[in-house]
């Protein structure tokens, strides 16, 4: 490995990813203390070092596990921004009020979402609460199941940032003999990339359930980058980025993953199932039922024509039976592929 | 369906996907003759309309099956290739020899991969042999497995050429209520992602083989389309082309299916065999085989850093061990994601 700084870290949020995070930080040398909001279940995994989640995981006793938000801070120079994307702003809030963190401090966001309401990404939520300069602030995205991170297995993923000497950091910060960090500079691009993907995960979810094949997959995988890519584009991000590990790669995984709770949900409406009653069967939330209905406004509000958004945002609100909404799709006039992107280039 | 001019089509090639797209075309009211090789195997394609390789197509009795080139040109106006890549030159010597091509005719290629002496693409291929101007010949492309189309499963695919009219003309011969095709202009990058797309399926495969998971199976697709998009825009095609159905989607079908010969093959390799047993133990060819040293030669010659390409070519050809391989692809230097392309936007 090459030579590196140990840094001082502070992990807020351990669940699966934000734990998978400080255990590889902390294995490579880092001082790492990792907050959790509930104070039993801080408790349990201070002493069993175990996340029941994630059994594979092994938290290192090195880590500092507390639910004190002070002390979590306490000489941190990074702070990880790992909580769910809907408490972001909450916990943010938290953080500027303990008076704790560094002046200086760097943050780099690993939460994939938008604000429901706002529709701003998490780097925007956190430099508001914090009020800490965009420059300072990073976001680790990509292709990156935990369960397979913890174990080891090769993943390469982005820091992405507008300031090169906080995303050189961060990606060295992470960086080890299977986790490959390729710096970015498209902060918008990224960040809306994790977020839409899930909406595409429910549609490939609703086409295994109606008993269709690959080619179909391929296409909603396909033309859903394609909508992606437009909605990004208009909002000031880099087309190339929608092509790249946190578009095309992260979209890939989330799609084909047996455990993605997007795509389960969508197989269970392709059965039969309503929505509501999907939803009811399970026991954690789909992303991607908030995302639908924040990507349909958007698209609505940037005046793209993006036809699987639409479908997937009726089938899921509207009670739509998903086999109109396919015959529509199939139907429509068949125009070239990029249409619309083509000034891009 | 729209209204549509009944056409007069030949397909060369009783594969899986010639015979298939002979059924669509039959079926949707086109008058087709099919061409097979093998005279037995067109007899028996003539009395028992089922194609062993592929049990659940019924080649409709309106089909004019045989082994006679001259009968099956027979007042055709458009002529189907639909042999493997490697026969399609002499097959082509063979169709001119007849003289019984109609000198309007137009051309649709529907095979994928490159001359490998030449490296040549197939519409060029066609057109040496043919003496058929570019304008009048059109490739069809994308992710459609033979198997789901020949059940009527929803499929999106492109034609592309250089000539609007003939492409248009390609559309309305195929298109139905579950085949959907795109126009496109792009002929070089439809053609050049059909071949590549093999050779990440291989490596996909050692992946899988060697116990690793979705985030590497993410990054081998992701960095695998970076390098084919990096070639295709070099030899003149357009970089959307390669983040299209006939790109990405058909990438993604290519590795992910458990029928891939390509994906198996890498597997077994993954899993400790040399290139040589793995492939003494498979009863077709892997079409990646072949187009990994094409794709190394051409990136030698581009000038071109495309380390995956490289691995497995050195994998496959040269017996370097796989963990070797991937130890050398991990530890590389991280550089931007979209090094050497940034220049295209």
């Amino acid at each position: 490995m090459k030579q590196f700084k140990a840094e001082r870290v502070a992990v807020l949020g351990a669940g699966s990813w934000g734990a998978t995070l400080a255990a590889l930080l902390s294995k490579k040398g880092h001082e790492v203390s990792l907050w959790e909001f509930d104070p039993r279940a801080a408790e349990a995994l201070s002493s069993t070092r175990k996340l029941p989640v994630l059994p594979e995981l092994d938290i290192p006793a090195a880590i500092h596990v507390t639910n004190d938000l002070s002390s979590a801070l306490r000489e941190r120079s990074i702070l990880i921004s790992a909580t769910p994307s809907h408490v972001v702003r909450v916990t943010m809030t938290s953080v500027w009020k303990t008076n704790s963190l560094d002046k200086k401090a760097i943050v780099i966001n690993v939460a994939k979402g938008l604000e429901e309401k706002t529709l701003k990404r998490m780097s925007q939520v956190i430099s508001e609460e914090l009020h800490v300069p965009i420059n300072r602030i990073a976001s680790l995205s990509g292709p990156s199941h935990a369960e397979e991170v913890c174990r080891g297995l090769p993943t390469a993923t982005v820091a992405a940032g507008i300031d090169k000497k906080t995303v050189a950091r961060v990606q060295t910060l992470f960086e080890n003999d299977f986790f490959r960090v390729y710096p970015h500079d498209d902060l918008i691009g990224v960040e809306l990339g994790g977020t839409l993907k899930n909406i595409f995960a429910i549609a490939c979810g609703i086409s295994d359930g109606l008993g269709l094949g690959d080619n179909s997959r391929a296409a909603i995988l396909t033309r859903g980058l394609n909508e992606m890519t437009r909605i990004g584009v208009k909002l000031g991000g880099n087309m190339l980025t929608f092509f790249g590990l946190t578009g095309m790669g992260d979209l890939f995984v989330t799609c084909m993953s047996p455990h993605s709770r997007n795509r389960l949900l969508g197989e269970k409406i392709g059965r039969g199932k309503t929505a509501a009653q999907a939803l009811s069967e399970m026991t954690m939330v789909a992303e991607g039922m908030k995302a639908a209905p924040s990507a349909f406004a958007l698209s609505q509000k940037l005046k793209l024509d993006c036809p699987l958004i639409q479908e997937i945002y009726k089938v899921l609100y509207k009670g739509k039976d998903p086999k109109t909404s396919l015959h529509d799709l199939m139907h429509r006039q068949t125009h070239k592929e990029w249409q619309g992107l083509r000034g891009n280039l």
